[in-house]
């Protein structure tokens, strides 16, 4: 075991496989992100998520304590975050760092009220639109659209913000949590539903309007994307479609490709499109053609 | 910071979203659903899942022991459930409320025996209908179906006995850790088997016959639902499809609406189907015409 | 309730819904397993799953210290195995066994550095792959597929040591953390990307080549298995896809019975496979055929 | 076994030793009672013990939510006290009981601010009367004398309150603490100092003036007690010294029964005294008369 | 540091202070000893001691459950025990080891019955020789006395089964909880009584007759011990106290050698006794002649 | 109640009762100091406090580690004490101050192999000097009087390194867990024997040589202080005895001020002693004189 345990400590098998710290910064946290949203639910959602002895008196202390906390987390998180991205060998002024994300942090706590407004927005429209559901509480405890929603909000605020590593680790707790995998660079508007939800992918440039609905399996996804010359993909090309207002798409459609799904449109189940769809269209897919019937 | 914590404070920017308690009634608790789930499968499944020390001589104490905790804390989250659906201003008789919970629970305890015969027979299907397990105790540890089923099977119990809300959030729970979304007032009959399992939707309204098998990714869902005059969704309207005994419906296959699938039928992978299928039908999809190939 | 606790207890009643031990062996363990996979990944990816004060000098010891812990939770876990294939009535040499589950564990650390060239091709793979990934770090912290490929790997290698049960567990966590339910017995070549991921099927006997990558809902499945005169399924007879080299299969498209995909095939997302593709060969869905469209 | 587990379950062999619930009372809680005493040394002391990251700006909320936990936890404790002297025929009204214990701990929550000031002055004696220390911050953080006077003080106001049972649990996990054992009944003055203190000893029926210095090993005690026709104990006759102001007691001396030590007092260590001491007396051991020196 | 890692890991550094396993057998845990002393005193006075849920129903589970756990970690940790005693190159049958372990853990299980009645006698000596104990059920949960007392009983009937290093590190438990030392060698009667209790040790060959009573600070010690030509302590002769039925020692006396303290006999606080006493004498400190007084 | 939380977080009545952070300093933690004491424990005696795994083969993975979290940890409580000396209004250089903090634990990590070295000498000679002792082993894992050494020597140590405060709370930890309380400013010489120790009491400027043997409750303290004009004590001036080599202290005997015991000189139990003892004399109690006997 001697000789295993050397080599797994050889530097070389450790390129590009192992992750250090130079000099003290600190390192992202799966933990530390899950505690971050875990606050931020219980600062848009107060008396949800495990804080459940909320009152009308107290409620400003649970606040209080919960922005400070997520305050001296984030700060840290978004620090480690702003280190990640930093290539080796470079200098880091780690007290100027700090200094950036203790600010970014701020800014968005600061945003906190607002994004409540959003997810109220998205609340509504999920109580709305779905007939099984008994009340707003009971999409907030037991919808996953809701809490995949929240964690793309929170991310992408963070995105906004500058904040690299630590979004996208928001987000992929919501995919593992949720089955729904939305990328925090998309853009996407108020009163947005998301219906069962596994196997959702929202796609890193996608824009979605507002008054949206997706149900399970939808993937708005790129169709490909181009490579440099050394074959490396371009980053940060837009490539992923952009939903109207309204629309509506229906389980396990494929929307591919940097089109258009204009305003009012409705997609079907299970459909491939890979062009764009004109204002309040609607598409389904064509039953008796493809499907043989026989007698087992 | 002090002006956010404020503003999340308000009362006004709190409504619908803050959950909080009138009269020192319980919350609904996901720790104490998951620990309800945790005791319902140690008693349907002793030995299997963390009380490994089961033996002949000690089972009774192990049961005898699950039941009393089952028992607390059910009748605390059904009365959660009971006073969650309670409006704003109404009245409580806590007292009243906490003995209809206390004989909720005890009926369920009772129906445990029950359950462990479907569950058993669930498990015995799942195993003859999978050449890749080796046992039934493999596929008891190992295959999500089970575990979703048995949620399920847990939850509809809890819907027979009028439970709200409590029900949904044990389904949720098998939502999240297995990617099967099963609705707690589906009803389900036995030898029910479903394969991997991520993705599958079954709808609240759906009906489900005996030794029916689904594969990954099918939903059991609506296809439209109706509104009021005020365009808000009808509640308890059947608008999820009837699947007969013996049916097997192959992976991402799509059955929606009110239509039956007569017994013995097969539904292919992939379909889309929004009619009544015959007993003994076999739908596949028509291969070649909906494929386009070319050389790359 | 004496009463249930009664028939909970019966014998009877707990045919195959029990799991008890005859001699003092180990039982399979969901958190020992879960451990062991964090000690893998903390072994092939140091610095990056909670270990994270790793630093050049202390490395040796982090390394030294996991494989230690792994050999003594490994060597448990294999050993339950090996018990829990046994019939009841069978009797254990459970000296034997220890050594020989010692042996196994031992074998598995030895490879412990080919698992990590492979992961590190793997994880270089799904960087060129993506546009949206910002570095291989990047890649090791947040990608689902990096996690489901891991423990895939592992449980692969333990399926080739012959140890039962404990590789399914294995790839049962991976399918909850991640939706991607890829079996331990499939053989999977180098530099395996998989993007989004939730609801990926990868079968016990598919055979997948090098550089091969899939979206998120592909399923690499078995079209019907053989039963024998009982109507019991016939277990090993190999019955899932084999897939080239370079193949590309895109999301949620379905790939059924052991057929051939040929080097560099492409296959399109939402497609219905279960015949053999030619090397090189392209098929997407053929789009305006089957797609109704219009006003609403 | 099952005989011994029968044995130990006989109702018989159970009286006095088993502790039962009738209606659904809380129990007293040696967890919850540890809680109570860290929230109130946190709101006495705050920052010191372990809510480290108190500030400025900061303190209202975690005061807020301390007293709010306090208030939760002291009535459930207090309603335990109150239900643990009832015997056991009697009927409960836990309503009426359980709205005493609430009002019960609101005025102790009250009293807290007092309690500070008490406590401020323990700790500035504390400070000036051992050269040892080093800081007033010294003295909160690592005395055994602060923490023990600190129980008393709690559980004595508890005592004022009329609550059975819990103050003297409070003060027994001083005594485990510390090794000082003052009983909860005892009445102490302002300025009061504890040295070391394993083995010190206050009796419930003391009375002990301001500035009073007691060294480690001091007893304060009874010398006998009445009893009744019966043979028992007759409860609550006065049995213990009466201590003037600014006396000092040094190290293992005993002052045994219902005497008076005088104003400025000093009894010197070791000393064993059962008769009242004049203001202003100096006792000290007779040195030569009672050693035997020779040379080994 | 690298050097002191190694400094500290050489093999001669470690002679005597490194502690190693040879062959798999168990270590004694101070968690283990910790968990069965919370089990058996859960067997011995059930509801007290945090499985507060005891009722006269379920308590036959709770009874049940927790023998089988103790037997389990008894025989563990009895294993130990006879592995510690073995000198480094000797020979160790673990399989015999284990049986007898198992052997000596139902013995001890089965003398539970009979230390309760010990106990509840312990119980009601204190209760009724306390002015200041308000019920019995207080003693069982304040009293420090019935603490090392019931660890003592424990400890005691380890010994005589012949149980190396466990016992003593149950008593040890104690004397950190309660400042009681109580070599658990020691021969103690029924209805034993420890007041206060902070400092009181009794040693390993003292005997105590019944319903004795001693309060703190009380030391039963040996005077001097032999040793041998080559200047070691010889092991195991009798050197502490033999203490008659009835007697009370006072708080901080002292009582040497194998001197006997008769029946029915008082020894007065603060005493070094050194020679035998009657039959009912009564010993107490003269006072006045050693002590001065003078003014200050 | 929330006048109360007004009152308890008013600035004024929180002076000298609240600690707060100027600068983002750490703060002295019980719990981390408590875990220093443990890695110290686990450096100094491999294999007995919980890190049982320990081999020949893997000792010094976990000697690398524990030394790589024990100069962590050190450093931040180290800079911790250093913070805590300063007054309220002075700057910080908070790096130069972790710079200094490092490089003093880097100092005490050193001295490990000689502190080992130390504690050897001190078990061996409690194991020669108590005939109860089986083994040096049980001495480690049993013996308050090693642990309480154990954390002095640390503690000393740190003091001579010149760091404030944390001694102090890791020798208020053995205190605890012990009753033994020792000074960390007091020198002690090897081979030091505590036995029983409960209520040991070693002042800050006491001197002990050589193979000093104490029994319980013994007292080496001071006979009084002075003051300076303003009351205050005057820190610093030596006022505890000297005690010589192979002095050997009986039970709960106490010596007070700047007296010398000689070498080899014996003081008897329950002795009160404030004069110097010269070299090889015996003091023991004139037993007949002060006892006085009578017939109850």
């Amino acid at each position: 075991m001697e000789q295993t345990v050397q080599r797994l400590s050889e530097q070389n098998s450790l390129i590009n496989m192992c992750h250090m710290r130079w000099r003290g910064e600190p390192l992202p946290s799966d933990d530390d992100v899950k505690r971050i949203i875990t606050l931020c639910r219980r600062l848009i959602f107060p008396g949800f998520f495990g804080d459940s002895e909320v009152s009308r008196y107290n409620i400003v202390y649970h606040v209080g304590l919960a922005c400070e906390e997520l305050q001296r987390l984030l700060t840290n998180q978004i620090m480690a975050g702003l280190c990640f991205r930093v290539s080796c060998g470079e200098e880091l002024d780690l007290y100027e760092i700090e200094r950036e994300a203790s600010r970014k942090a701020e800014e968005f706590i600061k945003s906190l009220p607002d994004l409540r407004v959003m997810l109220s927005a998205d609340v509504k429209a999920t109580f709305l639109g779905d007939p099984a559901a008994e009340s707003t509480e009971e999409v907030i405890f037991c919808y996953p659209g809701i809490k995949a929603t929240c964690n793309y909000r929170i991310a992408h605020k963070l995105v906004e913000l500058g904040v690299p590593v630590i979004p996208r680790m928001i987000s992929e707790q919501a995919h593992g949590e949720t089955g729904i995998d939305i990328h925090p660079g998309a853009v996407i508007g108020h009163s947005f539903t998301i219906d069962h939800g596994t196997g959702v992918v929202v796609g890193a440039t996608a824009i979605i309007g507002n008054n949206v609905k997706l149900y399970q399996g939808v993937t708005l996804g790129a169709r490909s994307f181009a490579t440099d010359e050394g074959g490396n993909p371009i980053k940060g090309i837009p490539r992923h479609p952009i939903i109207g207002d309204n629309v509506v798409i229906y389980s396990n459609a494929t929307v591919l490709g940097r089109i258009t799904i204009g305003k009012n449109a409705t997609i079907g189940g299970n459909l491939w499109v890979t062009e764009d769809v004109a204002e309040g269209e609607k598409l389904v897919q064509a039953r008796p053609d493809n499907i043989l019937r026989f007698k087992q």
